[in-house]
């Protein structure tokens, strides 16, 4: 049993993190400690070259990891990233950002995870994040 | 002789560059293998906790190394990240976010940077990025 | 087809990386863009607390992905890694640990893996990394 | 007043981390936050390319780390690193690698730092290092 579902993350996301509502990034899935975002393209997402600006990804990224980390230990709201970590793989076209997040660990103090992200239809990964989350003493 | 001016690099990102207009970054200051960025606050910079969220010092981070590489090696608009990685150090207050870059190697295919992160006025480091730019050939 | 097997990786190993052959390092699988790796056990690995060392762990990774690296370019023993990031999940109990590299990029200029390491005969993943390769031109 | 000197830190390494006394890594200072560590260089350094590996100079810079944590807060030796990032810059000479860690963070449950590589009697870094140390409760 999750204990949160996206509807409620996606409302504290509105409510709390003003840049996720800019960017239109919504959680479609939180599981057993992985959780799926996508931020639905336009074309403010754009950099030189025509491709989705790197931003855009680590915050997808980032915001994808905290759904799976608050799917796996619940409303804890002050979890904060301390470390995040991207390689970005491929320019990504103009489409939707996929990501799928995966925890590789959740202690007591940290959890750890992954991310790989798509762009929406196509195969190959455009980017990998390792991400640590420090979770607050009760 | 710096390859670019503050002034032409935040034309270039406010043409180009949605995501950084929004967020109101600009460049203070391009040296030699240095650049200085300033996201000034506002309150769509928050997330829970009353602090300033981590894709905005992602972003900041992102893009004072970027004005860092261009002023090394002009307007190589192409230039793309290939991998960050960012240390959250402390909440950081509700002030701008200074950002300070500086590259560790210019080579002919990679430049690698660090930015040390702070907010306005205060003394401790509030993030630490090391980053690595892609050089496109000539 | 891939183009090196995990014999003659060894054998470059033991010839030109002592490191290697002092930790008894040897490769047991290179399938196509991926490789597993093995150190086995031996007290000269641990670290206080009784655990195995953070760089035993890491000469493994880095190992166990140029395997990966080279069968899939070749002997193109020139290839360096250029960044490497590990995230240490548990305490690695005093028995051989395992890697398991696998490519998500493959370009002309870098290649991009990562690496989950366990210890034998557990299930939890005790780290994981991410790393580059630069590919040097031909 | 540091929490433990040069000579103390040596001690702990060569009886408890037998991989740092093969690589012969010594600790030549630690001050506030602070440490210089040496690999003087022997011939089982190399890789193909005449240049030293990239686990010589991780295992190094794992090691200074903790020689800078352990003068913070004393003998802690369950300190553990949680997270190392490694740029590797410029080919290594073969030849004596110095490296100087700084801690820019050091909270109860983390301690964040960074270590700058240099060939002995050259003025280029080599590789840069972002390491996180995880400090047990009291």
């Amino acid at each position: 049993m999750n204990k949160i579902t996206p509807q409620e993350f996606d409302i504290i996301a509105r409510d709390q993190v003003p840049l996720v509502g800019y960017l239109g990034i919504t959680i479609e899935h939180i599981g057993d400690g992985v959780a799926t975002g996508r931020a639905p393209y336009r074309d403010e997402f754009l950099r030189p070259g025509g491709t989705v600006s790197g931003p855009v990804m680590m915050t997808l990224a980032d915001f994808v990891m905290y759904a799976a980390v608050l799917g796996k230990i619940g409303r804890v709201e002050l979890a904060v990233t301390t470390n995040l970590s991207i390689n970005f793989l491929r320019r990504p076209s103009p489409r939707d950002v996929i990501a799928h997040a995966r925890l590789i660990k959740v202690g007591k103090r940290l959890a750890v995870g992954e991310v790989d992200m798509f762009s929406e239809g196509e195969e190959d990964m455009i980017a990998h994040v390792a991400g640590t989350y420090s979770i607050p003493p009760l």
